[in-house]
This record gives C-alpha cells, sequence and structure tokens, in this order.
C-alpha cells in the first residue's frame, strides 16, 4: 500500500493546491515556526522550543532555569511542525530549513532521558510523575505526534536521526505496558495510529502489537481512569475521570456504534482502529469502524465536513444535533476526520470515503486557517453573527475573527502538516491500482510501479476538467487508473483524447485500464452545476433551509457583499443561481455564486403581528473556506429558502 | 396604591383562574408543604423545615443534631410557601392550614436569634461567618423571602407575629449596614423589593431608606465582591467575585442600560428599583427602570414572556440572541418580569406593561407548573425534541418533562404565591380609578374606595366577552374604570347594557366613567382572531418561522397532536387557521388550533440534493402553557412557513 515515500515523488502543479503549496513553505511553516520560538508579537506564547532546551539542560545538568510553559501536550505543536516540514523540504529542498529542522531534532534528542522516555512537561515539572495520569497527561499523545513526524522526516529527508529517538521512546512505552504490565489506555488516543505508521516504516512488528494493545485494552476496564484518579494526588484540569463518553472508554472499542465525546480524540483512535484492521485483518474491528464512519457522516457531520456540536467537552452531541452558530467544529476533528477516511478507503474502495475526506478538506479544514496563512480558526461555525458569536456566554468559544495563535496550538500546525502532505490522501498507489481520489494537480513519479509518471492537470475545483497526462518510460505505460467520481457530479464524461471512454464504474470509483503514451490524454469533466443541499428534516436548525455546494465547495453568505445584513436574505425556491466567471483577485481567486432570492425589510420590532415586507434581491454568496477574509462580518451556511 | 390588603378582598369567581385558584389550595400548596418536610416519595429532598428545626434548636441548647442540608438559600422556599399559604388563607380561610402555617413561624421566631438575625444556614452550619460573603450567601435574598412572607402573613390574616420577627432582622440588617456603616450589597437582589413592602406596610422610613441603600450601593464599588472574596477564607461554589455582568454591578444601578445577567437577579432588582421610583419620585431611577424594561421585552424576551436565553448564568445574553432549544427561560424569571411590570404600570399606566405580565403569565409561567399542580418546570425552552433535550451535552438543562421538585427549588413556591395572589396584578385601586389589568373573573370588594362591589364575569383567555357587573352599596357607584386593551386585540368593542360606548382610550386603557347601578353591564368583546407573530429578522433562530397567539395564549406544536413528528411540518402561509370548540376534557379545558400545512416525507439521510416531498396536512396546536402534560413528546413554538 501507498506511504509516506509517496510524498517525496508528487510534485504539485500549477492549480488549486499550488498556492496552498507555497503558502505552507513560504508563510505557514515559517509563521509557526517563529509561533514556537515566541517571535510573533501580539500572539499567544508558546515556549514549545524552549520546553525543550529546559529538558536538555535538566538532563545534561540535572536542573535548569525558568519553568514549564504551555499546556501539558505542548510538545505537539513542536512534532507536527516538524512533520509538515518535512512533507515541505521533500517537495521543496531549502538546506536552511532542514539545518534547522535537524537542530530541532538534535534538541529533541538531547531532551530524551536514558531510557528512552521523552516529554518535556514531565521532565522539567513532574519528573517523579511519569505514567500516573493517562487520563489527562497527553503523554502517549505526545509520544504519537512525535513519533509521526519521526516517520515523515526519514521518509521525506532519509534522515533517521528522529525515528531512532523515537523508536527509544516506542521501546520505553513497549517496555512499560506490555514487559512491565502497567495498566492503562490513553486518555488522548494518537499513539494507535502514529504506532501503526511506525510499524510499517520500521516492520517492527512490536510496534503493532503496542498498538494493537492499546486499542484492545480501551474500555475494557471502564473505571480505569477513575481508578487512576484515586491513586493519584495530583490533576492536570480536575477533569472528571467518570465522563466515559468524553474519553470514549465506556466500554470496548468492539463493541461500540456511536461516535462520542471529544471529537478529535474519537477520530484518531478510529484512524488507528481503522489502520489497525486493515493491517491485521480483524474483521470485527473492520466492521465498527464502518459502524462509526457511518454514524459521524450520516448523523454527525456538518454540510462542511466538520464534527463535533458542542463546546462543551469539544464534542459529538447526539444524532441529528447540529447547531450552526454553536458548533464547535474544530479544525483539528475535520483533519481527523479525513485521517480516518483515508484509512477506511484503504480497508474498501468506495469513493463515499474519498467525498468526505474532499468535503472536509476544501470546507472546514481550509476555513481553519486566513487565506494568507497567517491566523486560525480552531472553531467553526456555520453561522457567525457579530455581536452574539464571540461574546455571548453560549458562543465564547465560536470566534467571528481568526486569531493569530492559541494558548492550546493543536490546530494550525494540523493544518500544516496535512496540506503538505495532500498527494498522500488524493492519491493511493495499491498494488495493480492507481487511485485518483482527490483531484490535486501535479505530477506523480510511478517509476517504481508503473513505469512512469502520470500528471494531473486541473484548475479544479473553480474547473471542471482533469486531465491526466503520461510520461511512460518506455513507449508506453500500463495504468490501472481508478478516478473517484464524486457523488455530487450528476453528469460525467470520461474520454481519451477526445473519445468517449466506456468503462466500469462501482461504488463511486470509474475503473480505467490502459496502455498510455505521452500523447495520451484521459479527461474526466465533472459536472459542476450549483446543487442546493438539504438537510434531514431531524435537522432542526436547518428546517426550512438549504445549503448551496458547486463541486466540492459549499457556498455561504457574509454581510460584506450582501449590505452587511443577511439575515433578512432567503434565497428563491427554484430559483436561478448563476456562476461568476473566476476573479483571480478576489479571495485569492473565487467564482461567486449570484442567486435569486428576497430581502425582507429589516425590523428592530422585536415581535410584530405582519410579516415583514420583502423584495426580489440578488443574493451573491461565496465558497466557505474564504469566509471571515474581509473583517468583521456576518456568515452563513444554512439559508432559509422561499417559494 | 393598592397594597396586599386587595386580595383579601377578591375572590377568585369561576373561570379559567378558578381551577388554578383551586389548584393551589386543594394540591399546589399541600403538595409543596409535604416537599419541605421530605414527605414527596422519590423527589429531591428539601430539608427546609428540618434546617429551621435544627437552628431552633441550637438557638436553646447550644447545639443540635444533624447538619444543614440544601442550599444556601434553602430557607427562602419556607418563605415563598408561607407567602402563597397567607394568599390563598385570604380568599379561603382554612383553620388547618393556617394552624400549621402559625407553628411554623414559631419555629422561624424560634431559630431567630437575639440580635435577630434569621438565617439557618449560617446560624446551624458557619456561625462565625455571618455577612462575610454577600456575593454567594443569599443572606439577604432569604430575608428578603421572609419578610414579603410577613407582609402578605400580616396583612391576609392579620397575625402579626411573622411581622415582628422579620422586623426584627430587617431592624439588624438596619444596624449592620447603616448604624454600623458595613460595606456591600447583595449578590442576590431581592431584600430592595422586600424592604419596600415592609415599608409600605409598617410606614417605618428606615426600610425605606435601607433599600434605597442597597439600590444606590450596588455598583458604586463594583470591585466589593473580589475585596470581599480576598478578605474571607471561604466559599459557597467559587464563583467569581468578577463577573459584573452576573451581579449586575458593574456600573452603579442609574448607569446600567442593559439587561445583563442572571436574569431572576436582574428583574428583581430592577421591580426593587420601580417600587423606590414610584415612592420617592426619583426621576433619574423612573428612567433607568424604563430604559431597561425595553431592553428587556424589545430586545432579550422570547415571545411566551420568558427570559434568560443561556443556562450559563441563568442569564440574559445579547439583544435578539433568543436560541429555542437551549433556553434557559427560568419559570422564577419570568415571574419577576411581572413583578417588574407591575411596578411599572404603577409608575405610568401603559398597557404594554400589563400586556408583558399577560404573556409572561399565560405562557411562561403556566407551563412552569404540570396542569395537575405536582410537577414542575425550571427551564422553559421553546422547543424540546427528545433524544436531544435533557441529554445532549448542550441541554442537560433543558428537561422534555416536568419533574417532581428540584434540588434548587426556587419555582415551584414562586409559582405559588404568584397565581394566589394573581388579583394584586389583575387589578389597580389606585385614588380615583380601578385599572382592570388582566382579565381574571371574581368579584372584587371596593367598598372602601368605590362603595360597593365589582364583578369580572368571563371564561377568557378562551372566551373574548369580559363582563363588569356592579353592586353597590347605595343605588349606584361611581366607578371610574380603565380596562386594558390588549395589544393582540384588534377590534374591541366596549359595550354599556348592550350600547355601544365611547371611551377615551390611551396608552392601552379605555377610560370610562360612570355612575353603575346593579342592573348595568359593562361588556368588552376582545377580538380572539388568530394572529400571526414574526420576530424581527434579527434573531436568527426564528428565520422564516411564525409562532400563532389567540388572545394572550402562544400556541405550539406537540408530537402527540402530530404524527410524533413535528420537524417536518410547516404551516402555509395566509392558510387558513380555525378554532377548535371549547374541550372541557383536554388539557383542563382548551381551544385547539387547526392550521393548513405542509408535511415533508422524513428522511433519515443527513444531507440530499433532493428537496422533500412534501403534502398538505393539518397542523394541530395547543397552548404554550399545556405543553408535556402528555408524555415525552416534540414541542415547538416557531414554526416554518411556507408560501
Amino acid at each position: 500500500m501507498g506511504d509516506l515515500k509517496l510524498v517525496r515523488k508528487f510534485e504539485v502543479g500549477v492549480g488549486f493546491f499550488n498556492r496552498y503549496e507555497k503558502l505552507v513553505k513560504d508563510v505557514v511553516l515559517p509563521y509557526q515556526e517563529k509561533a514556537l520560538n515566541d517571535q510573533i508579537e501580539g500572539a499567544e506564547k508558546s515556549h514549545c522550543i524552549e520546553n525543550f532546551r529546559m529538558a536538555a539542560k535538566k538532563i545534561k545538568t540535572g536542573a535548569c532555569d525558568g519553568e514549564f510553559y504551555g499546556m501539558v501536550f505542548q510538545d505537539s505543536d513542536v512534532a507536527k511542525w516538524l512533520e509538515g516540514a518535512a512533507y515541505s523540504l521533500a517537495q521543496n529542498p531549502d538546506a536552511e530549513l532542514e539545518k534547522r529542522c535537524d537542530d530541532i531534532i538534535e534538541l529533541i534528542g538531547e531532551a530524551q532521558q536514558k531510557d528512552g522516555y521523552l516529554n518535556t512537561y514531565f521532565t522539567v515539572k513532574e519528573p517523579d510523575k511519569r505514567w500516573t495520569n493517562l487520563q489527562e497527561a497527553h503523554e502517549l499523545y505526545c509520544a504519537g505526534h512525535m513519533i509521526e513526524a519521526a516517520v515523515a522526516y526519514a521518509e521525506c529527508t532519509g534522515k533517521s536521526r528522529l525515528l531512532e529517538i523515537m523508536c527509544g521512546m516506542a521501546d520505553h512505552i513497549y517496555k512499560h505496558f506490555i514487559e512491565e504490565g502497567a495498566e492503562g489506555y490513553p486518555g488522548h488516543p494518537e499513539i494507535e495510529l502514529a504506532l501503526m505508521r511506525l510499524f510499517r516504516c520500521t516492520k517492527e512488528e512490536r510496534y503493532k502489537e503496542l498498538a494493537m494493545h492499546f486499542i484492545n485494552m480501551r474500555g475494557v476496564d471502564s473505571e480505569y481512569f477513575v481508578k487512576e484518579k484515586e491513586k493519584r494526588n495530583w490533576t492536570v484540569w480536575g477533569a472528571d475521570p467518570g465522563d466515559k463518553e468524553y474519553a470514549q472508554n465506556g466500554a470496548p472499542v468492539r463493541e461500540q456504534d456511536k461516535a462520542v465525546g471529544h471529537a478529535v480524540r474519537a477520530v484518531y483512535l478510529y484512524t488507528g482502529m481503522a489502520d489497525a484492521a486493515m493491517e491485521t485483518g480483524d474483521t470485527t474491528l473492520t466492521e465498527v469502524c464502518r459502524t462509526l464512519w457511518n454514524n459521524i457522516t450520516q448523523r454527525r457531520m456538518y454540510v462542511t465536513g466538520a464534527i463535533g456540536s458542542a463546546y462543551e467537552g469539544e464534542a459529538f452531541t447526539k444524532d441529528y444535533h447540529l447547531p450552526n452558530d454553536t458548533a464547535y467544529a474544530e479544525t483539528c476533528a475535520a483533519i481527523g476526520l479525513i485521517f480516518f477516511s483515508n484509512k477506511m478507503l484503504y480497508l474498501e474502495r468506495k469513493g463515499k470515503y474519498a467525498d468526505v475526506m474532499e468535503r472536509a478538506l476544501y470546507n472546514c479544514v481550509l476555513a481553519g486557517m486566513q487565506l494568507d496563512g497567517t491566523k486560525f480558526f480552531y472553531v467553526n461555525p456555520l453561522e457567525v453573527l457579530p455581536g452574539i458569536s464571540g461574546e455571548a456566554q453560549t458562543h465564547k468559544h465560536a470566534l467571528p475573527v481568526r486569531p493569530k495563535w492559541f494558548a492550546c496550538a493543536c490546530c494550525p500546525p494540523n493544518v500544516a502538516r496535512l496540506l503538505s502532505s495532500i498527494a498522500e490522501y488524493a492519491w493511493h498507489v495499491i498494488p495493480g491500482a492507481l487511485f485518483s481520489n482527490l483531484f490535486v494537480g501535479g505530477t506523480l513519479d510511478l517509476s517504481d510501479s508503473f513505469g512512469g509518471k502520470v500528471t494531473l492537470e486541473t484548475a479544479y475545483p473553480y474547473d471542471n476538467k482533469i486531465r491526466y497526462h503520461f510520461a511512460p518510460e518506455q513507449e508506453t505505460m500500463y495504468v490501472p487508473l481508478a478516478i473517484r467520481i464524486p457523488a455530487w457530479s450528476r453528469n460525467t464524461k470520461i474520454t481519451l483524447n477526445g473519445r468517449e471512454v466506456r468503462c466500469e464504474i462501482k461504488d463511486g470509483y470509474a475503473y480505467l485500464h490502459g496502455n498510455y503514451s505521452a500523447k495520451d490524454v484521459v479527461t474526466v469533466e465533472l459536472d459542476l452545476s450549483v446543487r442546493r443541499v438539504y438537510t434531514s428534516n431531524k435537522v432542526s436548525a436547518n428546517t426550512g433551509r438549504v445549503a448551496i455546494q458547486r463541486g466540492p465547495l459549499i457556498y455561504c453568505i457574509e454581510g460584506v457583499d450582501n449590505e452587511n445584513d443577511i439575515l433578512s436574505v432567503s434565497l428563491k425556491k427554484d430559483g436561478e443561481i448563476t456562476v461568476s466567471e473566476y476573479l483571480p483577485d478576489k479571495l485569492c481567486g473565487i467564482q461567486e455564486l449570484y442567486a435569486e432570492g428576497y430581502r425582507e425589510t429589516v425590523s428592530d420590532e422585536l415581535y410584530s403581528f405582519d410579516a415583514p415586507a420583502e423584495e426580489a434581491c440578488r443574493v451573491t454568496l461565496v465558497p466557505y473556506y474564504t469566509w471571515g477574509n474581509r473583517g468583521l462580518n456576518q456568515m452563513r451556511v444554512w439559508i432559509p429558502e422561499e417559494a
């Protein structure tokens, strides 16, 4: 199966993601590097690197100046940044950046204890409390992220120093939990998916065993965190160890059938489970993953691919409960849903998994970052009203503009590592097939597998044409190409050199087989007609409302385009919606939509016996991912529809 | 001006409130008496009376067995119950009940300390901490409620024992805060309005002075609670003393212009302010009260008269923020809004104040109690969805069925005391005028003022006719009658013995003057046409939705009447809505409404590109105050409207 090596063999070409690739390289990674070093004025302090310096000094000298600062999981910000930098280096060699990464890795090595243990919080602040608070203290979580960084850095740069460090930590964990039989499982899952990556990278069975151990132990003793709390005499936040929904430990994972609790924890866990199911052929686990994925995507997911309906616990709530304005909808959770869906797609070749990856990517995840790459949303609501959003007691979390950084800075580097490894999701190269899941323009080096290169050329999502070009090493190359046909595309046409191709279409993929020469072009023409989206009438918040989608993009209305008042605007049922030409200078290049609609006369009067007067108007919609880039401003995705 | 004496002179007649009068007397008061004595199986323990017994024993013997149990303000439940019982006794003499009340009052007297101090929490549990935690500890709040009970009991039964006890406590408070100059003001306002009542009952200027003191000091030192917390070494809940919105102390009250914070605290404070403004002629205070009342009713009030949009802080949030399903909308807060509006109506004779009293009374307050008087809602949402309401993290407070009692039992006795003193709000007898504000059937004894009796006869709110009969002591009686014309009544006809009367209509009141004999009947015919209510388009939650009102009653749809699915139901714009005949056996007697509407085909699919199919249907609506009386069930007030 395709692994991270792929990244090194994909060159993002001209097109939509090219801008993001450059942004990550030129702005996001340097900006985040500064943030980790506390060099951004007016932003929340990170202290990440400094924590490692202190831990290193303490290990060297037995003591350090200053105090650990930040969240108990602060180390993971460095890990995610390193992972993003690794992906970027694979595509854009940069000796200076690589040198700085190497220096950080050296520092990380110095912060590692002799027995392999690595965690600056415990090393600096609580050396005697290792492994006593799995519920809250994120030791396994931080280890997981650093393992991911290690695998990525090794595969992208060929340098194995961080991998050695993290194999040391993984061995330490193995010893503690397997050999010495320590009880428990992580409060915040992540290590499971990381260990699966480490296993695939190193072929070391022990790491798979350890991943399976944490998956299998979870929820078997559902009182574990309660007992753990009774034993220890310290706490990070005083979190309730008995909240078994929050931590997905109310039952063994194989008996779980609803996605519950902290959304990021949930999807990280499920990602590890799906990966383990794939590696082990465990059909029970596969079935559980299917059930949980269905529960999320068919009952608990926003139309933007966001998940987590409640601020309280940053959590899933109940089926069909999807409030728009108070949504938590964390950027990291949408990213986790992409991870989970990607693994499911490896488990079974169904386009619906890629459809969800695309939904989350083009909408929630991209909205998580300012278009200029320097500000970030943690929370991605589907309706924002200045005066209420970010201000009312119930909306403190739902900020109407992106801040520069966060005290809890999990989301920004998560966006960076996802965008810089986008090819991992766009393509799956498996024995006997090349799957084109997401239409990211660029060139894929398949010399190992199919004897040549494939270039995808497109202006998608703003153009409907996706062209596959071939550069065989011999005269031709045989490529068994599986192209996703998105569920939203009603009429899709596939041509070879202009002539329509008949091919098998199964579970959302068109399967083409051909010996292609350098002159051949396979073209997919998707149907980018504007679509109206309706929610199940079981979702109270969206009664009588419609969302507008074009291609993978969910659109929204913002005040700035609509007379600074979107609450009085509705869309005409079956009204015409026209698509603007491509506007290269607006919001980094978009196509707007113009819909026939109505505008009510605005009334300050709270209650009235008179229906508000209304007149026809033109409603302007912009892609959701671009919202909040033009100042404080109303925004709404689900718009009332009127006959 | 009319004071509590009135209650003794009004006999609730046949009609809508007659049932409630009997219910309070026969069920609610006895039930609550049992609850206070911990005799209700399966209900939350109260321990109220037991707390007084322990305090009495401790005062007598220096020690007591057992421990104080319940909220720090548990005493106030006894006070509110006693006040309700007093009102009931005024109308329905009941020697046994009066004896039990007298016994409780004796017990209260025994629980009073020699210096006049009365509070079982502090006497039993924290004797050394009196007056050290005004922010949280509710001493002044409990004193205020017991003062109200004392005034009511004296005026309704002529017995002054409780009044003496509470004058002792009021004098103690006066000494502490005025003579000894202690700093501070109550965390939970209530004493202000109570002291105004005590002043009017006793004519003792000191009590008015003390009320004005607390009003005037509030927010002058807005850091008072912060400083207080720094000084003390104990806490009740660890509440944030710096939350100045919560406690309405961010600025002196005369500089406040938005209703903020804990909604009950706010309206209790404003009630005291309005009462003080009336007694003192303080025009600045009057203007502030006007501004705050307008802010509530024009920006922050639900259509049911409920207030408090957020569970967090049980609080007001922001203008036009009125979520239906997560509303706090506490029963006590709606009752407080009635208190405040009633005082505003004394300040200025405008029908809008009575309109709001009526809105809160017939909708939120009545909904706060099961129709059989034995279960209560604390929280009164405008949309309830079993599976989410009461269950989702965001909806734990919004229960879908009424519980028997509460650990914090402020609402049930508050409903009882309001309903049993309803005449206080229905009528205002002021020099030279009799104001008929609410149309409660019954007989008013006006021998002191207008030389006879006036009887209001009506089946309102289910009949549009309100008849005033007269029983002069002489041949005729001169009655300057001011009858409220509700804002919802488009066409109102007033007749004297069948002939239309021309009269001045000003600010929502029709002013009639006449010498009436026993044969005369003044009849008001209100327009009970069904009205559609629309919210300002600034209220996001109600976009595209309509509420249905008939007379004072807001209607709702419940699942039980509508195929157990209300989320797929919409009302036809301008569709016909018919009114059923009076159904005496349904929900204790109601008129249903039948509206032309549409029902969508229910879809489980979360998102779809197809608009749901729909067909015409008949939608059944019932009065909001009756909802939740037929088991677990969906409910919605704001219903989508479609052309």
